[in-house]
């Protein structure tokens, strides 16, 4: 059809198309606010202009050492400058950033590594040792082993004998690296905006990582998206508490160049420090997952600033946040934006979007209603919950059990060299989260547990969420975790982990796990009371979910719950 | 490499790729918000999951009748809902939106639909007989007219017997052809987001209509990129100042699904009835022409609200805004982004970033400096002042003139069935905009007129811009407009058309005239003050742009300005 013809064949050229990608923010930033601050860590600032150089002196060091496309640059560091600009400028070199959990054990750092044949490992002074323990455990594992460059990272605000240590065995340092560069490095977005821009590994709550690759396209929209979600606005000043190193930190590295907003650094994450830099420089956003939220709401009143300010808004996500923690959030003035998602979706690609019209209802029904994962971000194309085997979707009756899947824009290139992962997670053209929810009459979908972490108890499906979600709000717990537990007679049943709130009296510890029984005993059914309650600190990972295979394995040595216990 | 293949290497799939387009949009907030109201026009209000399902329905009657990729379907229409439903229920059917400007003659507009070849026309009641007009005339100048199928929209707060007029005619109603459509239409997004989602004419500000193409990838960074260019949140309410037939509304009717916002139709534009929009519905955001932003300014003190209720963002484009103009916004409550681009950069696509440095400065430079055209959008990946002979940028010094020049993915698609034009828009890489302008030290650019309306006085450029802008501060003068008139001694000098503000002594036009000259000799070079100056209603396209061509003619008509009269 002639027509047909005229209207779409007009092709692409230089002047209508580019591939997309965050890069293109940051250029804009310097040319826009040049002299506005882009990045704060403690007496060490930057401008937008300056951020701009050092990242471009970073893509042209690297570019000189014959790093680029197809490379893999990693980074050992906790929230600093140098973790924001490697954000760019290793992309800018065409390289593809992996930011490495600082969490994990040597062990399994020198497996990312060869894993991603890391060519340039970055890495921040008080993680030194680690890196050159991890690199040890690498080249002794791999026949094909080639020593990466090593770079390590001066903060002034530690002790500056970790610096020397490393400098001592001839590592670069990273100032000096830059220095080498060319602060007007000729940089170019990716031919194909398909191209990786980042990988990630995911977090130690399953056993094997799966290094999650992204692209270009993806980091753009994501970055974009993650000031819509919240109304956050040019000039933002946001509160690095969510590790960077976290699927990127949810794409907040990208969004804050594109707003032209600000950074704050936190080497290291207390309630005291977060409501002490809301003060001081006017933080607008943060992120956190629920833990932090939940030693934010729980701080003592001395470390607070309390009432706030100003308004902070709140993105949380990583975990289902307790109602209780979200209603205390609310009381204490924070605006919380609950969101959900996986490293496989660049962060959170679900929100639970806030309706007027609960304005109304009571503050424990508000809660409840805004715990639910919610609805798809405006650039997530699609968002069900399916039955897996038949990949129809549950009935959104808030009961029927299925697995939350997603497709679209957002949703990873795949794992890295690991066809047969690949193939498991696109199965049937949906991206499988592995979470199990139920969707709500109102379309909200509400997450019931990890595939995993359901518990099954006679031919009954428990959620560990629920079990947990009552134990938050129990007057003495401060954390809590549910895993199942062997049962001589119903296969699994509920074992409960608790941490209390500083001040309760812990010297009866069978007299606390009577009560908290008791307490579950009024709000659930009888075979969901967690059997066991044991109280002690929670192992977490490096951005604070708790390691539920770790309890699981606790639970399974304690030997299953005995027919007698009845 | 074996390393660039594995990072690389990992394809396409349906879970993680699918074409941008902004009809996602309205599918995901017919699912959040299915009860929130989506468009409101008069009595005649929808919510968004009808608006959805009505989009489907247009989409699905299209489709029985053989209408999809590469058809065009016109619509000639003021902002009533069947416009807005035609941004999606149209692009849903694979088919191409062409909005028409219904200010155009029979003629022309016949010149559009043939030009197009529409296979369907959509007319609101009120310009049928303009349609048909149109149309006898397309029939007559064309041997290969095809006549398209023809659809009449009605409109309650219309005289009837204009919709009874086409009915008898035999015409399809709008409502009738919706309902023959299936609500629940299986639509699919575009294979390629690089199809045409769009066309739209080039205004009756030059001679000859050009008909830019747009495609859904543009169309959906373009609706995201307008809200975060002036921080409009969820659930805005918009109202429809800015004709949606103008460059897509600025891609504001994809915006509002973005944010599930809400949508006010107005049928006509007056101040009485914006102010009465913003007390009646809490209007947030509007967007128009200067001369829109005037009319509001001088309106008379019954037809306004004033104070403002709550803050109005508007966003100003189309031409430059006097800076009194601005300014006058501005104490009277309004927040004005200020914003530039074309119909070929989908609408603005430049802003002038409001910076709180500015914050301190006096009134009359803080208009100055908001009064520039800026910088670029977040999603227009290049944008320069270059010469356009050698393509050598302009020194940053605010008085090297050259031509604007965007690059990137809100770059039109090109012209239809105009070679000639596309090669010379994208010449050498860049989209020449044929505006010119300087690059002020901050790099923000300030036009200084379009390429044809410069006047060139001896060997001397002269902007128009700056003398109107001069004139808009006089008194007396609602409106103003200069022009190059031919000149004896000069070749051409600057001739003014003014309309005045009401309450003005028009009684002695001459004295007046001459007090306007003695004006304008305290605030620029004597060679730059208008050496005519003629009284009246000034000629305006339908989106408020002063028609310089006709005064051109008009001044061309006067002959030239003689030697004696120095």
């Amino acid at each position: 059809m002639a027509v047909a013809r005229d209207i779409d064949d007009l092709p692409k050229n230089a002047a209508n198309y580019t591939a997309l990608t965050p890069l293109w923010f940051l250029e804009r930033a310097a040319q826009v606010h040049p002299a506005r601050r882009s990045v704060i860590h403690g007496s060490r600032q930057y401008t937008w202009l300056q951020t701009y150089h050092r990242c471009r002196r970073l893509a042209s060091a690297l570019s000189l050492r014959s790093i680029g496309v197809g490379s893999t640059v990693a980074i050992i560091a906790p929230n600093i400058p140098a973790l924001y600009e490697a954000h760019f400028g290793i992309p800018m070199s065409g390289a593809v950033l992996n930011t490495v959990n600082i969490r994990l054990n040597a062990s399994t750092i020198g497996f990312l590594l060869g894993h991603s044949s890391a060519a340039v490992v970055m890495v921040d002074q008080e993680f030194f040792p680690l890196a050159e323990e991890a690199l040890k455990i690498w080249s002794e594992k791999s026949k094909n082993f080639k020593p990466p460059l090593l770079i390590v990272i001066g903060d002034e605000n530690c002790d500056p004998k970790a610096l020397r240590y490393a400098l001592s065995k001839g590592v670069i340092d990273y100032e000096k690296f830059l220095e080498s560069g060319d602060p007007e490095f000729a940089w170019k977005p990716p031919e194909d905006e398909w191209q990786s821009i980042a990988l990630g590994y995911t977090s130690g709550t399953t056993a094997s990582p799966k290094g999650v690759v992204l692209h270009h396209r993806g980091a753009y929209l994501m970055a974009l998206s993650g000031a819509l979600i919240w109304g956050m606005n040019e000039g933002a000043i946001y509160l690095w508490t969510l590790p960077m190193f976290h699927c990127n930190g949810w794409g907040y590295p990208w969004t804050l160049a594109a707003l032209c907003g600000t950074n704050i650094c936190l080497r290291q994450v207390t309630a005291r420090a977060v409501y002490e830099a809301i003060a001081k420089y006017k933080v607008t956003h943060f992120c956190a997952a629920p833990v932090v939220l939940n030693s934010i709401v729980n701080a003592r009143p001395e470390e607070t600033i309390l009432p706030l300010p100003h308004i902070v808004q709140v993105n949380t996500a990583g975990a289902a946040p307790p109602p209780s923690v979200l209603s205390a959030m609310t009381q204490r003035g924070f605006r919380v934006t609950h969101t959900y998602g996986l490293s496989e979706t660049y962060g959170p690609s679900t929100v639970c979007v806030w309706k007027p019209e609960w304005e109304s209802l009571p503050p424990e029904t508000q809660a409840r209603l805004h715990a639910r994962q919610g609805v798809r971000y405006i650039v997530l194309e699609g968002l069900d919950v399916k039955n897996p085997k038949t990949m129809q979707p549950v009935p959104a009756d808030g009961t029927t059990v299925g697995e939350i899947m997603m497709r679209g824009n957002i949703v990873m290139k795949g794992y890295l060299k690991n066809p047969k992962a690949n193939e498991e997670a696109f199965a049937n053209g949906w991206f499988h989260s592995g979470d199990l929810a139920v969707k709500h009459p109102d379309g909200y979908i509400e997450i019931k547990d990890r595939s995993k972490d359901i518990i099954i108890s006679g031919a009954e499906n428990i959620s560990s969420v629920e079990i947990e979600n009552t134990l938050y709000a129990h007057p003495a717990i401060l954390e809590a975790s549910v895993v199942a537990r062997p049962d001589e007679k119903w296969g699994e049943s509920p074992c409960a982990f608790v941490t209390l709130k500083p001040g309760v009296d812990a010297s009866n510890e069978q007299r606390l796990a009577q009560d908290i029984m008791k307490f579950c005993r009024e709000k659930m059914p009888a075979f969901w009371i967690p059997k066991s309650v044991f109280f002690g600190p929670l192992p977490k990972t490096a951005t604070g979910k708790i390691q539920k295979h770790i309890l699981r394995a606790k639970a399974k040595e304690m030997g299953p719950v005995k027919l007698s216990k009845l």
